[in-house]
């Protein structure tokens, strides 16, 4: 499929503060709900958003799509609605600019949008990508072991997540409850998690599925993906610990998953792409792929206790940390011919940098709680989360004079009922 | 919620076979597509099916349930539809029996009936209840360590499956390709399974599900299972063996589980309900229940390869010997606050008895491929699955001149593409 790229001097007639995740060159998609409008596909420009519906309504907008969900659309028609956007808001452009009513009606203050859940997924996979995070994680539990394990370089490991937790940025998040045993107790006990975690993610949304024993190639796989989220998987840890073997994590993560509001459109993301990291030893003929499968989008997670005034960043991070690329990732998930469908949502497992600053959960940042981060506003020390603490992720693109940003994804933790 | 029991000594204006596993102390339900009537509900009755849209029609049922599919449906309204058609189907009743038009229309032929899956699961887990199954697997994988890790009496281990492959009785299985790596290989390779295998279960539908945050408690639990079926986990022994550490099976297993087509409800059940196994150490509080969660349902697991004319028995087992019933593994997965779902189907984990004849699985079967089981008719013998076999698992409660069966789940191996 052609791509769509905003040239980077394209302005809008909207003002766009410099440093806004939405310039004119980004556009990407959420649904939202907000006063005075049905529920609907919006797309945020500047402290502004654009309510489709009402574009639609206005004879502006194609009127064979229905617009009120992702449902009518794929990556194609994705594209092509989101450079009818931009042909509508460059600044030469009177269709909207000039049409006072239709402008008045369809142009809404972001902050009074309520952000959902882009597209709520028929099924969730997390995989295990960030290198940095699978070796830190192997140098803590299999001290005496190589970091990673035999099969990590040769397969995009991975698992499937709970779909029905995942919510939208700013639900808040009950500490859960779970077993859990200390290495010295005689019985586990049930109780609210004393190790409660984020994991920095970004996941991708599928736009059109696979049938069954059929799979995805690594060079079709992007043409499936209708745009990329930050994903907090969050985590239990202690309930982990005591879980896991032999089948996996399944209640230290089914809790909830929170994802960013809005899909950032691989076109949007065109400027940011980048071959990756090397890999070797050489993956398997249906896992190789050519060109720039890999993003560099800058990814930070902060941190604001109840105490302080304003959030604290506690790691810096990119996309560039994965070892396996979206499309290895999808090519991997059909090469057994497994269906996969439309609003899949599949996440990339947490992504932590080579740097202590850049480790994108509390249980590397603290070394499994040895080395407390200290919140520099009120001298609060974290190992692991607290009730009343929030979460933001934020990602970006950094352009030459624009950003392509995804807005805030973010979770406060409430004490268990 | 009160309990809907067909007496034994029950019978039906139907003839119905003695051997039959519907018999109308029975009365389970599926969906079905078949000729001249539009896909819904049906319910077998020994060689016959009812069409419940049909009887709605003619003014039989009630007519504010839809009846197409199970969406308008709980256990509770189920089991009053199961009361009503019970009524109509008694040899005394004459409602039916005694309505030409109606009978001839709504009563078809369970042989012209497709099976579909009665549910498309919202979610797929599968726990890992069955004890004897556990064990065989640790005596294997581990020798050196106690059969059972330490967490299995604690814990209704499991994790999530995919649910976008579960797939109707009878659909063909396509095996799978995958990475494999020999003990003395250098690299992996990828190619089909070489280890075929399939996985002897016993699975819940949720009838209603519950929000984020609240829990369903053990006590609670069978209130929310509209009903049973046989699963059948297909798996990919050595694809498996690869990829399953650190976080646990996922290509193995993701392209292609089987359910039976009836739902088979806890009333019809009811005779059979049995204490279960001791569970020792007594479990935490929240697993707690009393009476008899457990059910004394037997399960056969049949193949037939293309040289032979009729099935072999290969496997003799009881959903008695799940160490966590139905309702502990409901109350486990909701314990953290995970919202659950209409539709969320629930597998028991691999059912295997004490003994050889009763493993669940050929890589049991077959202790890992050293001991391939003989095919009587046809003299050749299996380790793992091979191209052309069809699997064929039953189950049924044995009652005194009845059986309450679940009809076949089947499904053929078919060579990659």
């Amino acid at each position: 499929m052609s791509r769509f790229i905003v040239p980077k001097q394209a302005k809008s007639w909207i003002s766009i503060p410099s440093d806004s995740d939405f310039p004119i060159q980004n556009l990407p998609f959420g649904t939202a709900s907000m006063p005075n409008l049905v529920d609907g596909l919006i797309v945020p420009i500047g402290d502004k958003a654009l309510h489709l519906v009402t574009l639609q309504e206005f004879g502006l907008l194609d009127q064979d799509v229905m617009l009120e969900t992702f449902l009518d659309l794929d990556a194609v028609s994705l594209s092509k609605l989101r450079r009818r956007l931009f042909d509508l808001l460059e600044e030469s452009n009177p269709e909207l600019r000039d049409n006072k009513k239709a402008r008045t009606k369809s142009l809404i203050d972001l902050k009074d949008v309520a952000p959902q859940v882009p597209i709520p997924p028929t099924s969730f996979v997390d995989f295990y990508s960030g290198v940095y995070h699978a070796s830190n994680v192997g140098k803590m539990f299999r001290p005496d072991q190589p970091p990673l394990l035999p099969n990590y370089k040769w397969i995009p490991i991975g698992y499937n997540g709970r779909a029905s937790s995942v919510f939208s940025s700013a639900t808040p998040i009950t500490r859960p409850k779970g077993q859990t045993k200390g290495p010295n107790d005689e019985a586990p006990t049930f109780g609210p998690t004393q190790e409660m975690d984020f994991e920095l993610e970004m996941g991708f949304y599928l736009s059109h599925g696979q049938e069954p024993g059929k799979r995805i190639t690594c060079s079709a796989a992007e043409e499936h993906i209708l745009g990329l989220v930050i994903v907090n998987d969050w985590s239990a840890r202690d309930v982990q610990r005591w879980e896991y073997q032999p089948l996996g994590p399944f209640l230290a993560k089914s809790f909830a998953t929170t994802v960013s509001p809005w899909l950032v459109t691989l076109d949007a993301l065109e400027p940011f792409r980048i071959e990756g990291m090397e890999q070797d030893p050489a993956v398997l003929p249906h896992l190789r792929h050519h060109g720039k499968p890999h993003f560099d989008i800058e990814l930070e997670v902060w941190i604001q206790t109840q105490r302080m005034s304003k959030p604290q960043l506690v790691c810096s991070s990119n996309m560039k940390h994965l070892y396996w690329s979206p499309s290895q990732q999808l090519a991997h998930q059909t090469s057994n011919g497994t269906p996969v469908e439309f609003g899949d949502l599949y996440a990339s497992g947490t992504i932590s940098g080579p740097d202590e600053g850049s480790y994108g959960s509390m249980l590397e940042l603290t070394w499994r709680g040895q080395k407390p981060v200290t919140m520099v506003e009120s001298g609060e020390t974290r190992t692991f989360l607290e009730d009343g603490d929030k979460v933001t992720m934020r990602a970006f693109g950094q352009g030459d004079g624009f950003r392509i940003g995804f807005g805030d994804c973010t979770g406060t933790i409430v004490a268990s009922r």
